[in-house]
């Protein structure tokens, strides 16, 4: 059906406990772009929260080609969501009694941060909210909780800014809403080791930086740091490298995207015109 | 129209970011109990996250009336929900881009604790997880961002147990999945200060407890206090004032409902009967 037809209930505990997961994967001409990774990821993420929908991996997969080819789209945002339901039992508020679903759905490209923006660089904010502790919420597990997220892009936008960095408690640079965060300094690349999703386009930059004899590490950054940095780039499937040039107060490379930022996005866009990670959309199915 | 064809996009940033506050409040004999103090709280809670849906709290307070009527329900619970929506302006990533709405249905009678295990006391387990700090995210803000709390259920489930309670960081307790939670000790009663809905249910308690010639305050508890105390109860919207008669390992009163667990439990149904803090639904609107 099309998407603007499709419905959750809002009794599903998918909605009034955000009891769900999902992954997103994206196709690129035409071409499902490292879809075992996240194939892989959104098991992992079923799996933690105890979600197990009637489909097999091989049919969520086949679902998955089958959205791309009835939504007739060559580039999309292809998203599969697992949904905790509602109970068989009426009136249970029993987790094992609730009957999980699959959801699929492909739309046309989206960017996190627009086209224009990337092109000057994105604006950041460092939000003063802290992150929910991975002690409390995974952050690996892909979900959908986002009020510390919203809540920095609140601030975000009260400063002018395109988009937010949250830090947790004690400082340290976790994520930020839909991306994975990096510095660069003194050619070194680093993105955090701590409150932040294992983003497949976060693993992806770490190898190009080993194919480009970057220095590559996942490693502590502390909100501090931000401001020596030499430059800053984001990393998200919705997106891919995106350079920013301020965060805060702080200006980098003449107010434009960094030289190694802009390679490494260079890098990462020629391994798909490259064919690398690649699974050509089956139309015909 | 039937709850049962009520429908949330999953496109809505209400689900796909838990960009989202709600309310729920009870019909009891077909009439509405605290509506004000519930609509107080929604509005404070829609002015925290920024949502602003175009009908004013008269017409919200009207809807409600009107899906209790078109429900035919006597006894009920209303839920009244307000979502961020999605962005006006295709692409848009802005939260002040979104339309945001309201919805509202009534359903029959929900008791978070089911009558039966009620009736024999609940039995709670603590969960080894930590709340979601209040400054991450504001507890008094009703959301339905429950991962730590589904945590706690799933704990709960793989000990046997019927619900969970959930603490902080630092061992203090927090609240459960869908209630705050009481202590009494030397018939004194305790809420927790911290970490938790500032629940209707909850505040009812202690005025009844005023009333009642009970101390009562809201005030630290730590999970080493669970052991010792004399009786444990629940306090929600959806059931009322609910006994608990076995925390981990810890039975309370001869495995049953305690006394003075009882005695505000049926002070708590007087109330509604003697018709305090009660609105008529409005039938033919």
């Amino acid at each position: 059906m099309p998407v603007a037809e499709a419905s959750v209930s809002p009794l599903d505990w998918a909605f009034t406990r955000s009891d769900v997961v999902y992954d997103v994967v994206h196709v690129f001409e035409n071409g499902f772009f490292r879809l075992v990774d996240h194939l892989d990821r959104f098991e992992a993420s079923m799996r933690a929260r105890r979600l197990a929908p009637p489909e097999t991996r091989e049919e969520m997969a086949a679902i998955l080609h089958r959205c791309v080819a009835l939504a007739g789209l060559r580039d999309s945002y292809v998203a599969m969501v697992a949904l905790r339901g509602r109970p068989r039992i009426a009136g249970s508020r029993r987790i094992e009694d609730c009957d999980n679903h699959f959801m699929a759905y492909a739309v046309p490209w989206i960017d996190v941060i627009p086209k224009d923006v990337q092109a000057r660089g994105a604006h950041l904010w460092v939000a003063s909210r802290p992150r929910v502790p991975d002690a409390s919420v995974d952050p690996t597990v892909k979900n959908y909780q986002w009020s510390d997220l919203t809540s920095g892009l609140f601030e975000a936008q009260d400063h002018g800014a395109d988009s937010a960095i949250v830090c947790d408690e004690a400082g340290f640079v976790t994520e930020g809403p839909g991306f994975n965060v990096f510095v660069v300094k003194d050619g070194d690349v680093r993105t955090p080791d701590r409150g932040s999703l294992h983003g497949i386009t976060r693993r992806t930059v770490l190898e190009l930086c080993g194919a480009m004899s970057l220095k590559a590490s996942v490693a502590p950054i502390h909100r501090d740091d931000l401001e020596g940095a030499d430059e800053v780039f984001l990393a998200t499937t919705a997106g891919g490298v995106m350079p920013a040039s301020r965060v805060n107060g702080t200006i980098y490379g003449n107010d434009r995207p960094g030289p190694i930022s802009l390679r490494i996005k260079e890098a990462y866009w020629q391994m798909h015109r490259d064919g690398l990670h690649r699974t050509e959309v089956i139309r015909d199915m």
